[in-house]
């Protein structure tokens, strides 16, 4: 693994990345090496895009998908790369012509609870 | 309509604009409508996110929902919104861990597509 | 197979109902037997639900589903059962707020499609 | 807002439209607005369909879409629209042969759960 | 129902085919009515291929779909069926490259759960 | 890349196989050793599951996507990794209880296109 593939996951999930690959990995041993490897250290890795945006374009496709647990990691994770809470929620509201209003309601669910919990819990890491 | 909400269409849409609305109307004039009213005149018009990230935003819930017509409109849209090629491809190739390889492969089809007809017929305006 | 049953396959599909069955069968006999006894033979067959509504309804799930020979075989069979061609563009609008506008848009164009192919050929039956 | 457009939002929401306002409008004061003033007040209110039909056709796209709590939302708007309760149940099971049994299953699934509630809470109003 | 059938149910089931038919039963009598003679008893019932293929395959399926409780109904079925915890497994890594990471790791969490229910309350039947 | 995982793509693709990667390529290079090296290099080549079920899965998993060009692809890989037609016919009637018939008729039409294009061109290798 390198240095630089490290630092994508650090700087999306932060203090949660040893509680998210050990979720994973409890789940199937393989799973979590190809969301490790492949998702974050081959596609994310790529340069050519932003962080911030790569992290705006994840939370519209979990939007779409309507995963909310992903969402909610993705979430904080554009946050975390550079994104303002504007900016995520801009990318929310552009979901509506696209995906109508369920779809866009339920994302908004996904970041009023994330931002509710960091309201309890501020730190300077997460 | 706004002068700004006009620039909005203008920006995504180009010499393409009259033609898209025509082709809405003539499907459904209050369809037009509201796609001009409500999803860009309203939601695309809003400040807080810039329209090089929307677009690229809007090509990966298209290439989720397999929409090809509209993903193509809006590859061009991106493009013409200042996304570079490589950074219209990075957004495509992010939706594989989201949305697995098929869905992806039809987004770059598209991509092709639209690449293809500019060769043959570049302008200045489109 | 009951004369009601007929009926409601005869109300949807018209003189097209043969060429429907035939091709369906062309493509699986046993699918084709499923389409005909479980989804028209017993669901549709179904008192309680007038067809005009039953129909309206199908369309909106064939929109959401994005399948268009499907889609334009049951705008069709909307307005055979009563409804108005005002009353299927209201239920293909209503389908903008809970599924976006791209669904919307592909909807309308199988609308337009089936309304173009009666203009020119129109019939009593058809 | 106009009499009219309130009105349509109160047949559907009843005494829960203040609570369904306040909730969206805690996720996104702009979200809450384009609900109430574009799906609402623009879509809803349009003439040319029966708010009953118009109902039992979200029912469906909500079955589709898999969202559990505006479905359960538009089961009782369909009720209250005055869809029989039989009406309702043709329509999920008209979900059958377009979407398969596990969307219909969970749709049913929020229908029990909303006729248990109001065996509980029996009001004229609701 | 032939005996036939009733085994298909039966060996997919086990000992929660009645709970399972009951909770259906419930939602909406032909509901379960249409599970029990057209999903088990008509196509279930089919030879032509072995039920432990077929399991893995509605087991895909329902990853796709997203539909928790029937995938974990299906993970059993197929476990019952003959396939081995791997193939399971084997069939869910499967899944990554046509849906993505997300469908497939909601996919396992069933699986987990599953796994978890057996191993506290194991007996020769379920 | 090992004999090994040439071989898995090699018994699916057949002779297309250098037609199937070119396409990919000319797509975008990277998309196409992704699919290449995670698809089939990694995912495909695991043991433990025969290829003859992971294509029957994959078929089922393209009939849910609606993805007709890739559904091709795997029917033949199927027929090519040893299902018989009834198997790969028992696996599309299997997807009509969990995706509704649209899903499964479209399936029919590609199987039905595939096999048409057999018999016109039989060859030993394809």
């Amino acid at each position: 693994m390198t240095p630089t593939d490290a630092s994508v996951r650090q700087q999306i999930f932060g203090t949660q990345e040893e509680r998210i690959l050990e979720r994973l990995s409890a789940l199937d041993p393989d799973l979590m090496a190809y969301v490790r490897d492949f998702a974050y250290g081959t596609v994310y890795e790529r340069p050519g895009l932003d962080l911030r945006t790569k992290e705006l374009v994840a939370c519209a496709l979990l939007a779409s998908l309507g995963s909310p647990d992903e969402l909610r990691t993705h979430l904080r994770g554009a946050l975390r790369a550079g994104a303002s809470e504007e900016e995520v929620r801009e990318t929310l509201l552009l979901c509506i012509p696209y995906l109508g209003f369920p779809r866009a309601v339920a994302a908004f669910a996904q970041l009023q609870a994330l931002l509710a919990s960091r309201e309890k819990a501020p730190t300077p890491e997460e």
